[in-house]
C-alpha cells in the first residue's frame, strides 16, 4: 500500500500499487473532470506530480513544456510509489452552492401555477392520527380494517396496501399504545400503501423531496409535506460527471459496464445533499417519506439502474417512459427505507420528464393561447402547445452553453464570466460570485458573439473581421494563437485565477452559432409543423441552467429566441425541480403530468427534413433571413453593419 | 454431542446435552403427538427409553407400570447421554395417503358448479407468447411499453406492474431472444404484475397450488392453469399438530414466543408437500407461479406470521380477514420466487376463508331456495343462507370427530375404524384401507351410537343400560374399567393393531353427544335468527373431512343433522380446497369469494341466548323433542325404544 497525498487540500489515502491515478482520486472524494470516462481521449483530468514514482502513457494532450513540469493525464497513469499530487484548478470540478431561483410559491396550502391553474395539497405521502374505537363484541371487525375504517373517515381510498412486517405488528402495537396512532401512508402507483405506525400524534412531521436530477448538477428541495414550504434547497454536481460531460458519453461509459457505476454515482449524490439537508434542518432521515424526481431520460434510466444503451442507438427507444415507483430501499437511497421514490414520466428518449415537469410547471398546457418553453441545459429542448396539443423537439444543441468544446468555457460556478459588454473599446464583465475570472459560462458565451457583432469585430458568419479599424482598436486582443486559429482576448493573464488569457476563438463562436442554430431552427420547424408563425406564439418560457441570467436582448440579436416583443418572455428557472415539487405536493399535478407526457407528441429531428434543408440558413447571426429579425435589422441599420 | 437413536426406524441424529426430547424428536423429522404444544399438561407425547441417561419430570400421565418400562413424557425430558428410544404407535402421527374425494371437474375450461354457476378461466398467473414488432423511427415506442401494448391486445389489462429487476433485464433480453418471448404475469391484489420473461414460446408451461391449510390436514393440487386440470394431489398432517391440537392450543403456544415454530411449520408442511408432487410430476418449481390457499383465520394467520392472539381473546379480533397477496419469497414457499400467493378472504375469527371457498364452491350463494353447508372438521361451522343474504356460526363442537378427547379416537388414517354395525349381537366394523384396527375415526364415532342406541345398549342420554338383556348379549364387551367408567368394547385386543382393547366410554359418548348437539344447535339457532324453520331448508350441503365417510342416517339417528328429505343431502368433500381451486382458475370466482366474505353475517354462539337457554335440550339423542325428528321417531316405534 502507497500513500497518496492530494495538493493543495493535503489530503491523504493508502492505495496499492498500480491503481489507476484517476480511480485514486475520485476514490478520495475529490471531484475532477474526465469527460471521456477514463479512456483517455479527452484530455481533461490533467493533474500535476510533485513527488513519487508512476507510470504513465504518452498522450497528444500533454505539451512537452506540461511533461517537464510532471503533468499527466490521471486516467493513464499507474501509481508505483508514494506520491505527492497537486490538482489545477481547471480540472477540478468546484461545489457549487447556487441554487437556481424559484418563482412560484405556494402559499395557503395552494399552488398557483402563472396560468392560474389552482392545484391543490395531496401529497405523495402523508400521515394521519387515528384515535380508534376499541373493538367490542358487537364492533369486533379485524385491526387491519378497522385501521382502514378509521382512515376512510378522512381520505378517499380504493385500496389500502399494507407490506407484510407492517401487518404482523398492528395487534400489539395498537394496544400497546392504547388505540391512539399515527399512520403514514404513500401513493404506490394506483395504490395507498401504510407505510409505518408511530404511537401517538405524529402527523405533524411528514417530509419529501423534490429532485432534480440533470446531467450536471443535481438539486434537491426539502419540502414540510403538511404546508407545502420549502425548508431546504440543496445542490451539487452530479458525480456522474468524472465519467463523461454529456449523455451520449455516460451512455457509452453504461454499456461499457459502467451502469453499476454510474447508478451508484448519482445516488452517492443524491445521499449527499440528503445528509447535507439532514445536516441543516435536524430532520431525520425516517421523517422523509417520499422523493419526487425529475431527470431526462437517460438521467433517469441511470438512476433506476437500467441500461441506457438503446437511447441513443436508432431509432432511439428508451425502456420505459413511464417509470413505476419504487421503494427507497430499493435503490439505497437514504430516507425511511420504506418510503417511496416516484419519477416526473417522460416523452421519448430526447424528452424526458425534466421537459414534463417543465411543462407542468409553465402551465402551457392549460391556456387557449399558443406558448414556447424552451429548456436551455445541457441539451436544449422546447415545446410548443396549447390546451388541446402539445409537440416537442430536442435540438442536439450540444453542451456549448455550458461552457464544454469551447476553449475557455466552464461551467456556471464562482468565477464564471457571465456578462460581458464592450463599451468605448473596453471589455467589462462581471462573475459569478465576484471571484476572479476562471472562464466563460452560457450567458456569457451569448454575450459576446452579440457584442463582437455589434462592434464589428466579427461578421454575420462569426468570422473576424481582420480589417485597420480592428487592428487599431483592438490589436493585442484580436490574434492567431498556436493552432493558428483566431481568437480574441477577453481577460487578459493578469486578471485571471488561472493565470492564463481568457479567450474566444473562431472555432468556438462555430460552436456557438451551431448550438444557438439547433434551437433556433428546432422551434422553426416546430412552428412550421403546426402551421404557425412566430407571432402566433403568444407566450415564451425560459428554463434551465442558463435561461435564469440570460440576456434576452443578445439571446435575440445572435438569433437564438426568436425576435417576438419582449414582454411575451418569461424566465422560470428551473422548472424541473418546480414541477416534481409540484408533483410531489398535489394528486391533481401527478395526474396532469401524466396526461402531459401521453398527450406530448415527439419530432425527431435528426431525421426531419425541414430540419436538415434550413440548417444552413441558421449558421449565420442571427439568421440568413434577417427578415425574420425585423429588431435585430432595425439594430443593425442604426449600427450601419448591415 | 450426544447420539439419539429412534427405534423402530433406527433413526440417528446427533444432539447437544440437556436438549429437549420433544424438540429433538421433532428435528429428526419425526412427529408425534404434542396435543398442548409441549407444556406437559395433555399426556399425549409418551415415549419409550431403552438406554442411556436422562432427566424427566414426575407426570400423573404416566402410570407406575409403564414408569418402570421406561415411558416418559418427551417434552418434560432432557437428554444426559447418548440415548437409545423407542415411539409408540399411538404416540405417532402417521402420514396420511388419502386426498378427500372431488366432486367437480373443469370442463373444456368452464367451471360448473352444484348451481350451474358458470366461471370463465382467468387464473391467478398466465403466460402469452409475444411477437413484439421491431422498433422503427416511426413505432419507437420504448420497450416495456411495446411489450404492454403488445400484450393488452390479448388481455384487458388497467395497469401493469413490473419489478425493478426484471425492468432492467427488458432491453437487452428481448434483443437476445430476437424479440420473441413469454411474458409471466400474476394477479398481485389490484394490479397484473410481470414476474418473468422467458426466450421463445414457453406459454403451454404455467402452473399454479390449490392450498387447503387444515387445522389437521394441508391438501395441495398442482393445477394446469391453461386447462385447469388438477395434474397431482397431496394431502399430509399440518406440522402444527405437535404444538397443539386444536386452534385455540396454537394460538396460546404462539402468544409464547412460538409463532416463528408453528409458521415455520406450516410453511416446512408445505415445502414438503411441493417437494414431493415435484417428485412426481417432474415439474419444476420455477414454472408454479400462484398458490391459492384457504384456511380458517388462525391457519392464515399462522401461515403469514401474524399474531393470533386476539382471535381466543374477547371480543374475538382477527387483524384481517382479507389478507393481501403476497410474494412466495416473503414466507420461503419453494414456487417460482416471484410468484405469488393468495388467500381466500374470511369472516371473522371462527368463520375463515376455508368456508368463504365451501360457500363458493356449494354455490348456495346463487341460489334462489335457502340451503345450508355444514362444514365438519376440527370445529363445526355452519352457513345458511340464498343469493340474497347469508349467515354463518361456527358451533365450537370440538375435536371429538376427529377423535379427540375419545378414549380409543384417531384421526381418519390407515385402520381407523370408520364403519360400525352391530348385527344380531355380532359387530361388523371397516377400517381405512382395510388396515389392522388401531382406532375409531369420526364417521365410525357417529355410527356407534346410534347402533348402541338401536340394540338399546344406550339409552337416549347415552348412559348404558345395565339391564339383563344386554348383560346376557354383550356381557363381557359391557364393563366397568379401571377409572371407574362404564365403556364397551368394540374391538377386542386379539383383532387389534396396538394389542389393545377399542373402546368406547361411557364419557365418550357425552363427548360424542356434545359435539353433535353442537353442531344442530347452531343450525337449529341460525334458522331461528332468520325465522326459518328446518322444512325451509332445500338442499344441505356436506364437507369436511368427516363429510365424505359420513352416513346420514345415522349422523340424523344422533340428532347431527336435521330430518329432512334424504334427496335434500348432498356430499361435497373438501369445499375448502375446491373453492380455492376455483379462485386460482378464474377471476370471477375470486370476485364472488370477495362478496361472499363480505356479505356474510357472523353470529357469535357462544354469546348467544338462544343458544344458551336449548343447549341442554341437544344433550340427548337425538333431541329432548322428538318431533323434530319424525323419521327417528318412527324408527323408534317400530323397535320399540321410545
Amino acid at each position: 500500500m502507497y500513500k497518496l497525498t492530494i495538493l493543495p487540500e493535503k489530503i491523504q489515502t493508502e492505495i496499492s500499487e498500480d491503481t489507476n491515478l484517476l480511480t485514486a482520486i475520485l476514490k478520495a472524494g475529490i471531484f475532477i473532470r474526465s469527460t471521456c470516462g477514463g479512456h483517455g481521449t479527452c484530455g481533461t483530468c490533467k493533474v500535476k506530480i510533485r513527488k513519487g514514482d508512476y507510470l504513465t502513457k504518452q498522450t497528444h494532450w500533454i505539451s512537452e513544456e506540461e511533461k517537464k513540469n510532471g503533468y499527466v493525464l490521471a486516467c493513464q497513469t499507474q501509481i508505483k510509489s508514494d506520491l505527492e499530487i497537486e490538482i489545477p484548478r481547471e480540472t477540478r470540478i468546484e461545489k457549487i452552492q447556487a441554487v437556481g431561483e424559484e418563482i412560484f410559491t405556494f402559499t395557503d396550502k395552494i399552488y398557483k401555477s402563472p396560468e392560474e391553474k389552482i392545484y391543490s395539497l395531496s401529497p405523495l405521502a402523508e400521515k394521519i392520527f387515528l384515535k380508534l374505537p376499541k373493538p367490542t363484541l358487537e364492533d369486533n371487525i379485524p385491526d387491519f380494517e378497522r385501521i382502514k375504517r378509521e382512515i376512510t373517515k378522512n381520505k378517499k381510498i380504493d385500496e389500502l396496501r399494507i407490506d407484510l412486517p407492517i401487518l404482523r405488528s398492528i395487534p400489539n402495537f395498537i394496544r400497546q399504545v392504547n388505540w391512539n396512532l399515527t399512520a403514514s401512508f404513500v401513493e404506490l402507483n394506483n395504490e395507498t400503501e401504510i407505510i409505518q405506525l408511530e404511537p401517538g400524534d405524529k402527523s405533524n412531521e411528514v417530509y419529501g423531496l423534490a429532485l432534480d436530477i440533470g446531467t450536471t448538477t443535481v438539486v434537491i428541495y426539502l419540502v414540510d409535506l403538511n404546508s407545502g414550504s420549502v425548508l431546504s434547497a440543496k445542490a451539487t454536481y452530479n458525480r456522474q460527471i468524472s465519467f463523461g460531460d454529456d449523455i451520449i458519453s455516460r451512455i457509452i461509459y453504461a454499456e461499457e459496464k459502467g451502469l453499476k457505476k454510474l447508478n451508484q454515482a448519482i445516488c452517492d449524490t443524491i445521499n449527499f445533499l440528503i445528509d447535507s439537508i439532514i445536516d441543516e434542518t435536524k430532520i431525520s432521515n425516517d421523517k422523509i417519506l417520499a422523493i419526487q424526481a425529475a431527470g431526462n431520460t437517460t438521467m433517469i434510466h441511470l438512476f433506476l439502474g437500467i441500461p441506457p444503451e438503446f437511447i441513443r442507438k436508432e431509432p432511439y427507444v428508451p425502456v420505459t417512459n413511464f417509470p413505476q415507483t419504487i421503494k427507497a430501499s430499493e435503490l439505497g437511497i437514504n430516507i425511511n427505507p420504506r418510503g417511496i421514490i416516484s419519477c416526473v414520466p417522460g416523452v421519448a428518449s430526447y424528452i424526458g420528464g425534466d421537459i414534463t415537469a417543465g411543462v407542468l410547471a409553465s402551465g402551457i398546457d392549460n391556456s387557449k393561447d399558443v406558448s414556447l418553453l424552451v429548456d436551455l441545459g445541457t441539451n436544449g429542448e422546447i415545446v410548443l402547445g396549447n390546451r388541446e396539443w402539445l409537440v416537442s423537439a430536442s435540438c442536439s444543441a450540444g453542451p456549448a452553453f455550458e461552457g464544454v468544446g469551447i476553449k475557455c468555457g466552464i461551467r456556471a460556478t464562482d468565477g464564471a464570466i457571465q456578462r460581458i459588454k464592450i463599451e468605448n473599446e473596453k471589455i467589462e464583465y462581471s462573475t459569478i460570485s465576484d471571484k476572479k475570472p476562471k472562464g466563460i459560462c452560457g450567458s456569457g458565451l451569448i454575450d459576446i458573439p452579440a457584442e463582437l457583432l455589434k462592434k464589428g469585430i466579427i461578421d454575420r458568419a462569426g468570422k473576424f473581421i481582420l480589417n485597420k479599424k480592428n487592428s487599431e482598436l483592438y490589436g493585442k486582443r484580436l490574434r492567431k494563437n498556436t493552432d493558428n486559429e483566431y481568437e480574441f482576448v477577453i481577460v487578459k493573464k493578469e486578471e485571471t485565477d488561472t493565470g492564463k488569457d481568457i479567450v474566444l476563438t473562431e472555432p468556438d463562436i462555430s460552436n456557438i452559432i451551431r448550438s444557438k442554430g439547433a434551437v433556433f431552427l428546432g422551434i422553426h420547424v416546430l412552428l412550421q409543423e403546426m402551421g404557425l408563425k412566430f407571432e402566433d406564439v403568444k407566450k415564451i418560457y425560459i428554463s434551465g441552467g442558463l435561461g435564469t441570467y440570460l440576456d434576452i436582448e443578445k439571446a435575440i440579436f445572435i438569433g437564438l429566441l426568436p425576435d417576438l416583443p419582449r414582454e411575451r418572455f418569461n424566465f422560470i428557472g428551473n422548472s424541473s425541480i418546480t414541477g416534481a415539487k409540484m408533483c410531489l405536493l398535489s394528486k391533481p399535478a401527478r395526474i396532469k403530468a401524466n396526461e402531459i407526457a401521453k398527450k406530448m407528441t415527439y419530432i425527431e429531428l435528426s431525421t426531419n427534413s425541414k430540419f436538415m434543408n434550413e440548417y444552413t440558413s441558421v449558421l449565420f447571426l442571427p439568421h440568413t433571413d434577417i427578415e425574420l429579425f425585423p429588431s435585430v435589422k432595425k439594430e443593425f441599420e442604426k449600427l450601419g453593419n448591415l
